[in-house]
């Protein structure tokens, strides 16, 4: 009936448990991208204590909870507009700023290229490559300029866990700016690397009015079932895209987190520790199996891809899959192919088990 | 900064609580016409033991929530198509459906408007008359089928509370369907009137395929908050509707009511036992009150008019609301004027209050 199919994003877990005939609660999720640590435990009691505010429609301005999300940024209320996940904005950015020719990289998150399809907007890609390890080529990007209006950025980007540096990305806003060519840059991962907000664009709000940003509360408070995103631009263009949204898109239950915000300091420091271990090790482990190569993580994830195995990405999804283990098949990424997966980085014991699994059904 | 203001919708308590300086929760308000009775308990509980769910994204197919109301209704889960609130469905019926001109009752719900401004479609209106209690005639609406392509009505009406009787509807859909017009009827109060679901035409979709439904479980459940509206359809028309459709738009708590559906029973009882005493209850004193003119209801709210008093509207708003007691303006309902408002029908405590209150400020 829809097209979304079950391997087309991460995390649809009910699929999966399904089909394999699994217990919903035994499997291990490395295809969904959520921080581990899971719900913060002050946000569980805040939304088992404010259950009453499903009985009233959430304020159309968002007052309180643009507020919160001002405070936490350091940025004015007036720059933000929350929506229903990072995939609400993607669709009100591209169909209010109503692009003619829209750059996105190859591979990256899959759903720039449907919301551009929704809005008619014509794509044109960069492709990243392989070789250099998916880093973004500044001056391939910049020499791509005259033939686009709107540049699509994720960063970190969605699968191949790369970053660029904020100095970087001043220097192509220098050159958007004079070419009238807007930069729209996707932090849903921000937070989910190693110097969290202070990889993140959103200082530079104030300098660049072609600057707009894209931010999620999904990945770090691991909620993707709440469906909490928000954007950032200057306050002409949020108005505009607040005239094109459903009214209420973000629910009462969302707007909580908020209220959470000036308490979520301890809860950043634990996943920054969680992080910076983790990742590493997970990375390390992954480089040790020899029949396939795992690109360096910036965030949260790791691109994979097998190098040496009679088995494709499909083949391997399944086999763990039938042993409880999701791992993401990246080969509908564009310029990706079935030799492609990524993984989530997990707790210690889970990660341990993936690598154990991994290793088994690739036969080392 | 944003289009809505406070007065625009009911039930935005947030704005009026600061303006007036009251505490929310002693806040009556009459301005949101939702089920007094309050979420339902078990759905409550549902709520609190689920939290989980929202740590995965939402099934993006929503097979479970389809099958649950497939089964509440009786239509085929293929018919069905969940919805971020009723506003959601509004906004992906009229693109999807893209009518040159459609009609309107006037007065009616306001979003109809928006989202046929949005889909850029031309809006043609049926004033209903006052003379006639605003009753639907339908003779007049028959006589204007030859100047439209689509009909969107709500039933029962808002702000009116008049309805249409199935067999009227069915006279009107044999008269669309040759005329190849699509009927579009807003069944979001349907549970809020005395014969339920069967004074819904959703027994007809098998034999029209011209009929769409727009259902919302918001006001039986008392849950605006967590945006959860359906739309009902020949299975065509909800597959493209489908691919028009933000992913995950409906968020996983609000998927929960699925399954409340199936232990509803009792909830219906207690709310049918509720609505039979005090709608009438609420009328006859409103009868009582010389200066106003009550419209009879079928539903849960009941639209007033001041016939013989200096106070405007919004006079009279402003100062029921420095009391604490809310109630809505009608006057920004085309067609109606500052003489216009609207009460929900509450609790017998409640609504006693609202009479008392009335009276006071209305000198009585």
């Amino acid at each position: 009936l829809i097209q979304t199919t079950a391997y087309e994003h991460g995390g649809n877990i009910d699929q999966v448990a399904k089909r394999f005939k699994l217990d919903l609660r035994a499997i291990l999720d490395f295809s969904s991208n959520i921080n581990p640590l899971g719900i913060p435990k002050p946000l569980q009691e805040m939304f088992l204590s404010n259950l009453d505010r499903l009985t009233r429609y959430p304020d159309p301005e968002y007052r309180t909870l643009r507020e919160s999300i001002a405070r936490y940024l350091n940025v004015p209320p007036s720059k933000i507009i929350p929506g229903n996940g990072a995939s609400e904005i993607i669709f009100l950015l591209l169909s209010t700023l109503k692009p003619k020719n829209l750059l996105l990289c190859a591979p990256t998150f899959a759903e720039y290229e449907n919301a551009a399809q929704a809005a008619a907007v014509n794509v044109r890609y960069l492709t990243l490559s392989e070789d250099n390890e998916y880093q973004l080529e500044m001056t391939k990007l910049i020499a791509i300029l005259e033939k686009v209006d709107c540049i699509l950025l994720c960063n970190p980007n969605n699968p191949t866990s790369t970053l660029v540096a904020p100095e970087e990305l001043r220097g192509l806003l220098e050159q958007t700016k004079r070419k009238r060519v807007n930069v729209i840059i996707d932090e849903s991962f921000i937070e989910l690397t190693l110097a969290g907000n202070r990889n993140s664009m959103v200082p530079w709000l104030e300098s660049y009015e072609n600057l707009f940003i894209i931010r999620s509360f999904t990945k770090i408070f691991a909620i993707p079932g709440l469906r909490l995103g928000y954007g950032l631009g200057a306050p002409q263009y949020i108005e505009k895209m607040n005239r094109n949204k459903l009214p209420w898109s973000v629910n009462a239950m969302a707007s909580i987190v908020g209220d959470y915000l000036f308490q979520s300091h301890p809860f950043f420091e634990k996943t920054s520790q969680w992080l910076v271990t983790e990742k590493s090790w997970l990375f390390e482990e992954l480089q040790k199996i020899v029949s396939v190569k795992a690109f360096p993580p910036q965030s949260n994830f790791i691109l994979v891809k097998i190098v040496s195995s009679q088995l494709t990405t499909t083949e391997l999804q399944n086999k763990m899959a039938a042993n409880g283990v999701l791992i993401r098949n990246a080969a509908n990424f564009r310029s990706l192919n079935e030799q492609f997966f990524r993984v989530a980085v997990k707790d210690r014991v889970s990660n341990e088990h993936l690598i154990r699994l991994l290793r088994k059904e690739l036969g080392e």
